[in-house]
């Protein structure tokens, strides 16, 4: 018999520590390939997502070295490229499920894992029901990537926790900045982070405030609608106690009837609404209004990206995710998504689970609304609680002449077997 | 003979350094305290700048802990709090003088530090004409800090190092992103920095770039006009043969006429040109034009305060800078400012020196033409042997439940012994 190769990808945005997970996923695969041969072969990676897959564009990782293989623990941003591209219903699109099955029955694949957030566990989830509906005997297991943290079923997302660690670190540090300006100069400081819908990462922020007084003083949530008249009256009182104001604000950030914030503001030289400004909105606003000068900052890709200041617990997870994915896989486990599973707040204990994708798929967890302090502007102790352990622990990367020291895969193509494919 | 006490204030925008400075100074002047106690005796501190010591707001640094103290070394922005204040010249304004050297007697101060950047060099510079012009002997040192690296008669500015291993490793991890997400999705990255009138900042982006079509592939100099043609161009060759783009801008950039790009762009709801956003600018300006979608990030506050990924370079140098300045005070050197001077490219080797006060004060150093591209955006190898020494080393703050553990000191204020005086 011969083994069965195994396909990997990754999918939607990429974070700080998906490539964790694929250095687990691909040592932990050599490890059993050396142990038993005849169980796994090769890891082929598909080049940009499921896209290498339908476009036969597949990576063979064992033309990489053992050590490349190990940076990639500590290397940001997606090594095999990513996409956003949703696959369709077998009914609605079957020519492509049949190109999948095309494709593995060339490449000997075995094995098919999905590492990405909601709509890609929605893909995982369709591709799992190939065995079933169209017979090519495939194992398919879901991986859990995502900075929004909005998976169900699972504890916390890999990702999120440096995402966390990184705005929570960041707002913590321009709060001393603007604190030193605040006396003849710069009183309010806004920082604009992800979450459309859900306001993990905002809430995050609010981990670098420990005491009374602390930046961030003002969270400014997607689950909360903005109350222009009710959050100017908490920035005054903020200036007046403390000299300043800090402020994190999700780029969700929506009124009482469901617009969003950023679009109601500024408009470029043609008319169009302005996306991903909302910070500078809520910080002109404030201008207007109070007349305190402000300085507004926009984290955008560097949150997600910023591995040099990743949480180790994150790093962990995520890395221990994509082993256990492996042995899920080799287990015959089809159809389901590795899991964390929260043990113990204090000291912080968690294990690995698993969840059935149809679970997952398409399902957002939001925040809960215990988890909003009762005026909507901070995060409660059971909020806290939850946050804390995700942030914990250093996982610098090496660096080489005075920067992070990151790897970039040789990602030499799988010899091409098939006819060309349109995505 | 009683003493002299010292006055220590920090000035114009801060930085993850400016708080080493201060430890620097502080632990020196203890240490010769306790050696000489007939040579110096107490550092008070302004709280916020000069304006400290016209308002007779001292604080008494004798009151915190050497271990607080100690932690200042690690902890970003100004400790005292900082202001942007300019004195005006001894005959427009002799009132301010003679209230100066009346908290000067009223507090036994004959040792005068100002740490700041141009304009607070210049305020020094007036400062140290008192003993000359109004026959009180106070003896001026002036300690450079600016993330702007343009004061001149040195070979680097303390806090610049700092803002440029940030830039730079933001750029670089953004870009793994944004190289993950091209196929599908984002495909231009704009990052917009500090410095208004000079590139240091925008120029240190570059040192991410070690390798052909390494991000980031563009910088856009404040020194060099915007010539939008000729950016798309060189944007449109960049995706065509990398598959992305990211680019850094300065803040500072401006079309042939001398116009800020900033301003050319966005009008918010009022019609006011709205400042801060010429990364957007540029980047809408490519999704007009190319068609390509774009993300964009406003580092602002954040660069200048990460202490979290400081230059261990910068902070040496910046606490160093701190010791001598008490010793040349001590040594009646009255009217000038510490400078680094750089002994070798390779490996780095620097010592500390002087200036006159008169040869810094508002006096801007421009990048040399030398350190930019033929073709204008990206830097030359002299500007790369230049920069690479300033980011070298880390020098990790320690962490606290998953955060780093800054120093908020007591800030107690000496009691005051005159009249109120308005500023």
């Amino acid at each position: 018999m011969i083994a069965k190769n195994a396909f990997y990808a990754q999918s939607g945005g990429v974070t700080a520590v998906i490539n964790a997970t694929a250095c687990g996923l691909i040592q932990e695969a050599r490890r059993l390939h050396l142990q038993h041969p005849d169980k796994i072969g090769k890891v082929y990676a598909g080049r940009d997502g499921i896209i290498g897959a339908l476009t036969e564009d597949l990576i063979d990782t064992s033309l990489e070295s053992d050590e490349d293989i190990a940076r990639l623990r500590h290397t940001p941003g997606g090594a095999f490229g990513s996409c956003r591209y949703k696959l369709k219903g077998i009914e609605q699109h079957r020519a492509q499920y049949e190109r999948l099955i095309e494709v593995f029955k060339a490449h000997d694949i075995g094995y098919f894992f999905y590492n990405g957030g909601n709509d890609s566990m929605d893909t995982a989830w369709k591709v799992s029901q190939i065995a079933e509906t169209l017979g090519y005997p495939v194992v398919c297991v879901g991986i859990p990537k995502t900075v929004d943290n909005d998976l169900p079923e699972t504890d916390c997302c890999p990702g999120f926790g440096s995402v966390a660690k990184y705005v929570a670190t960041s707002i913590r540090e321009a709060g001393f900045d603007v604190a030193s300006m605040a006396r003849t100069s710069t009183k309010i400081f806004v920082m604009e982070v992800m979450g459309r819908h859900a306001g993990w990462i905002t809430a995050a922020c609010g981990l670098a405030s420990e005491a009374q007084g602390e930046p961030p003083h003002l969270l400014l949530f997607p689950e909360v609608p903005f109350d222009p008249e009710g959050f100017l009256a908490q920035v005054q009182s903020c200036v007046a106690q403390y000299g300043y104001c800090t402020i994190a604000v999700s780029e969700g950030l929506s009124d009482r009837e469901g617009r969003l914030i950023a679009e109601s503001g500024t408009r470029d030289a043609f008319g169009h609404a302005q996306l991903g400004g909302v910070g500078q909105v809520v910080a002109q606003l404030i201008k207007d209004r109070l007349g305190y000068k402000y300085h507004w900052a926009l984290a955008d890709y560097l949150q997600r990206s910023a591995r040099h200041i990743a949480s180790r617990t994150d790093v962990e997870q995520a890395y221990a995710l994509g082993v256990v994915a492996v042995d899920l896989a080799l287990r015959g486990k089809n159809a389901v998504m590795a899991t964390i599973r929260r043990l113990s707040d204090e000291p912080y204990r968690w294990e690995i689970g698993e969840a059935p994708l149809s679970a997952v798929a398409n399902v957002e967890r939001k925040m809960p609304a215990e988890f909003i302090s009762a005026n909507g502007y901070h995060i409660t102790e059971a909020c806290r609680r939850y946050l804390q352990p995700l942030i914990e622990g250093e996982a610098s990367p090496p660096f080489r002449n005075g920067l992070p020291d990151y790897v970039r895969l040789k990602n030499i193509a799988v010899p091409r077997k098939l006819e060309t494919f349109t995505v």
